[in-house]
């Protein structure tokens, strides 16, 4: 059976050790922000994730969601789960105070969305997409709306969604077919099919807010007429109490490879009542602020993912007695080895490791920039932290997704045939982080984003708050002989980055093509590259704190560096390479070549 | 919904055109065997599996097998199925005619395994352990066992298994617990438990072989005193009627993250009558004869899951209106230009169709140096495709199934969001794909088979059979400047394998780590070097037959080689700089700094 403990003290070096909270207590508004508040933040969390949510985990995947007439059950445990939940008030922990929130840095929650995914990563899409919509209405509703419904929604008694994808339009919401006509009172009524709405319907919350993309009459075709509504399944009373059953209702829940009690629904949208949020047309521009929410918090899924695979496969790993180690027996006294002595065993521990923790630190670090992005006081310092955001969003998302992916995988490897046995757990995280790669925008989108839009954008200026630091970071310790072994692999791959940002932007205005072939391996490449350097900040620390009662802590920080430059970080070289290949071989290949023949 | 078509055209080419099937007509026995009976037969067997075995394949996942009171019964339509493959004679056609057999190649059997894999990878398992036990039988068992159970297994009214692992022991067998008790009248009473046996007990066949591995009294402990019984589900009367039911019984079924039609037991042997197969103390290396076979197998189970996978993988990107060109408008008449205009789309369905023809060209080289093995005249021609043989299982087995893994996941992800939803049928390749890299030895074990015993093997006698032809190849086509673009990479990753494995030699003697840190690497970097290899040939032959009515067959066989060169062998780079990093970043890294802390 899998266990799971919330890695604080890891979670911890990187805030505090790596970054230091005193970037956030420099923002206004959390200057009072004590290290020791938020410990006890993380340690009733860890709690809530270790003792209540992760115990539901393999039940809920083996019940599923059940759905009969347009109700949908969640497995057994979650609604009471949900309701803890609600009730130690973790579903107001970075909200606005003016509607109840406890107004912390979403650092702070970022932390606990990466215990809430590893312990049920199922049941961390309920709360994900509510607090999408919260900030999707906080940003761009009217008072009235704000008013109205957002204290349920800090509260968690009410849940939301995000609906967009139809059946015919996921990636091209351009030519998505659900209208919204106007009425006389000012409200819409909204027609039409979404699919693949996460916690669409559910039995968690009283009520559940729908924010929806429409056309109405007037919308021209295409992105540009598209415009948000807010749709509640039940209307709101102007007292705030239940009205009647808006026309929002499940068709269907999907069966999934994972995830699964998370209840992914077909909606039906038979002239449901809705309401203008944000200016007409401006519906795909604002659901964006929704969307690089969203997609963070699918990266940190993926971290939280990658975090309980390792963790288990660790365990595994020590405790399984096989074979003898290559040299020798390492414990003659039992009746084999047990199967971390093996180097191709240590390979993928340390790989795991490694990839996890260095997401840890690259999630953390752009959660940071979020807080300041959103509390600077200085407009030049919210604008840097705004483009590092820009910039690191699809990165986060991308590689976190993809690494979780790999990572489970490798745990269910270490496992051997045991890892393919559902009660055994590790085919489960496996099957739950496939999902990653593909929702909130597929990883190819991701790419293209990055490539397409976030490295033209500003005129460079967006790229510069990444590459800016790593430059001054290799220029300070680049004669620093302690630290050649790190900052010499640093140097040299974020040459290749360099490199292949300066090749885009040459062949990419004149055959978008280049752009779009290179976009998958540009951002691994960028990826490795901010691990590369977060390392080497991890190991500054480390080495400075190794003769503290920690040591084999520190210590282990540095060694796990050490095997990511020596191990990991060289594929820079081929991505390098994939990328001066170009766009050729993709597009000199002849469509029917494909076949079939 | 998926569907499958065989890619006859592209076996075809592979068998006729690369190979040619002279090589059959070589060996004594198949003189006579002419294309068209080779084609007729194929053309049966794919009918088979399109119409018989896919359309039970989702239905098999969602049904799975049920187990009650020690009875499995397979999916609904499994039996049915069986029992025509059966009728048509599918189960004895590589078979020895001594027996029933119809002593086709092992060539025409390898490509019905693809295709049965493709259709229905759950299906194959039945098939592909009876015939594992047949040929173990057949090779090591006395003529009274042969002549009492080798008919019926050969006709497919008996099935096979192998039973090795138990809970405590699957790689390291030598600690194994089962006992066989020698008795007064020669046979042996069997006690002991085997786990994660394949189709261990179902309801396809009258009657269950199991070639089972167990300890003698006098067995001393480790692998070498293991022995090998035959364990018959029914005893077998002296007139082949079968007899009383034997204490060999399955206890329970797992449940599995795939392949759920396939029925992996728990089986309990209780004072079971066994009978010694081959000589005592033997068991072990007889056992690799089924091994071996079985291995092949399971990487041609690979070759059939990535061959789907990508057939649905293209249609849909073929179907899918979604964007329109980074360059414009492809399709202005439609809604949306389909997503293979994608860069990012097309690299996808490329990597996959570069790597699927390369693995079946991989395993169809394979295959036919295994039918050399067996029936050459010549000794040193047998001798010499015995080798090949021994030095390309463990790439078979463990490329073909880490790539059919890696590919089912490119397919899912081809199809979005909907590749996560079963009905589609995507995420059902990728579950069923997953155990390949474990079962019949980890992945990690094959690298290890690959470095440790193949690489040292008959001082280099082994690891030539490969390198001679490449070394040959490339000195006679170096200066072709036609080819130039296919063997100049060629050149160049197989000096990154030549150094590695020269390097390896120096290193490992004095620490086995050294391989152990190598050998997953070492593996895929051989397995990239052979696929280029064999893409030159391809692209020979291709070069001289562009002027032929099927010129866009040809053509695509040369853009895929350039796609291969171009973007996924430069791979083989990262693989050799790994290679060189040696077990130092594995092994020097401490116990204690895997945490947790």
């Amino acid at each position: 059976m899998p266990s799971y403990k919330a890695p604080l003290r890891d979670i911890s070096f990187v805030l505090k050790e790596v970054f230091g909270t005193d970037q956030l207590r420099s923002l206004p508004g959390y200057e009072d922000l004590q290290d020791t508040d938020m410990d006890a933040i993380l340690d009733e969390a860890a709690k809530f994730c270790e003792n209540t949510l992760f115990p539901l985990n393999r039940t809920g995947d083996e019940e599923g969601c059940h759905f009969e007439n347009g109700v949908v059950t969640t497995p057994k445990g979650f609604k009471e789960a949900y309701k803890s939940f609600v009730d130690i008030g973790w579903s107001s922990l970075s909200c606005n105070p003016t509607y109840g929130g406890q107004g912390l840095p979403l650092t702070i929650s970022t932390i606990f969305t990466e215990m809430i995914s590893s312990a049920n990563s199922s049941f961390s899409t309920y709360p994900l997409l509510a607090t999408g919509a919260y900030h999707l209405l906080e940003k761009h509703g009217s008072e009235e709306l704000k008013n109205k419904y957002l204290p349920k929604m800090v509260g968690g008694q009410w849940g939301g969604t995000m609906c967009l994808t139809e059946s015919h339009c996921g990636t091209d919401l351009g030519l998505l077919r659900t209208k919204a006509a106007p009425q006389a009172d000012g409200t819409y009524k909204l027609t039409g099919t979404k699919i693949f709405i996460t916690s669409g319907e559910h039995d968690l919350t009283e009520n559940i807010i729908h924010m929806v993309i429409a056309r109405t009459p007037d919308g021209v075709p295409g992105t540009k007429g598209i415009s948000l509504f807010l749709v509640p399944k039940f209307l709101v009373n102007d007292d705030g109490s239940l009205g009647a059953r808006n026309g929002a209702t499940c068709a269907s829940i999907e069966h999934k490879m994972g995830i699964k009690a998370s209840a992914t629904c077909v909606m039906n949208f038979d002239e449901a009542t809705g309401y203008l949020v944000g200016d007409l047309f401006k519906g795909m521009s604002n659901m964006f602020v929704m969307m690089n929410s969203a997609r963070l918090g699918i990266g940190v899924q993926g971290l939280g993912l990658g975090e309980i695979a390792y963790q288990n496969a660790l365990a595994y790993a020590k405790d399984r007695l096989q074979g003898r180690s290559l040299t020798g027996p390492k414990y003659p006294d039992k009746m084999a080895d047990p199967i971390i002595v093996h180097p191709d065993v240590r390979r993928m521990l340390l790989t795991m490791k490694a990839l996890n923790e260095g997401n840890r630190m690259l999630v953390l670090w752009t959660a940071l920039q979020l807080d300041r992005s959103q509390s600077a006081k200085d407009p030049a310092a919210k604008q840097e932290a705004e483009d590092f955001n820009q910039l690191m969003t699809p990165i986060v998302k991308a590689f976190c997704t993809d690494t979780a992916f790999e990572l489970a995988s490798l745990g269910v490897q270490v496992f051997g045939g045991h890892g393919y046995i559902r009660e055994n757990g590790m085919e489960q995280y496996l099957r739950d982080a496939r999902i990653g790669m593909l929702y909130e925008g597929t990883n190819g989108i991701q790419a293209m984003d990055l490539i397409g839009r976030k490295l033209p954008m500003g005129g460079g200026r967006v790229v510069q708050t990444f590459f800016g630091p790593v430059q001054a970071f290799i220029e300070q310790h680049k004669n620093d002989e302690k630290m050649a072994e790190f900052v010499g692999p640093l140097e040299k791959a974020f040459g290749r980055l360099q490199q292949a940002t300066g090749l885009i932007a040459q062949k990419a205005p004149s055959d978008h093509n280049e752009a779009g072939a290179a976009a998958a391996d540009y951002l691994k490449l960028f990826a490795l590259v901010a691990h590369a350097y977060l390392w080497c900040r991890a190991v500054l620390v480390a080495k400075d704190k190794l003769s503290s009662s920690e040591k084999a802590f520190y210590q282990s920080k540095i060694e796990t560096a050490r095997f990511f430059m020596e191990k990991l970080l060289p594929q820079t070289g081929t991505l390098a390479v994939n990328i001066a290949a170009g766009a050729g071989p993709l597009m000199n290949f002849q469509d029917e070549s494909f076949g079939p023949f």
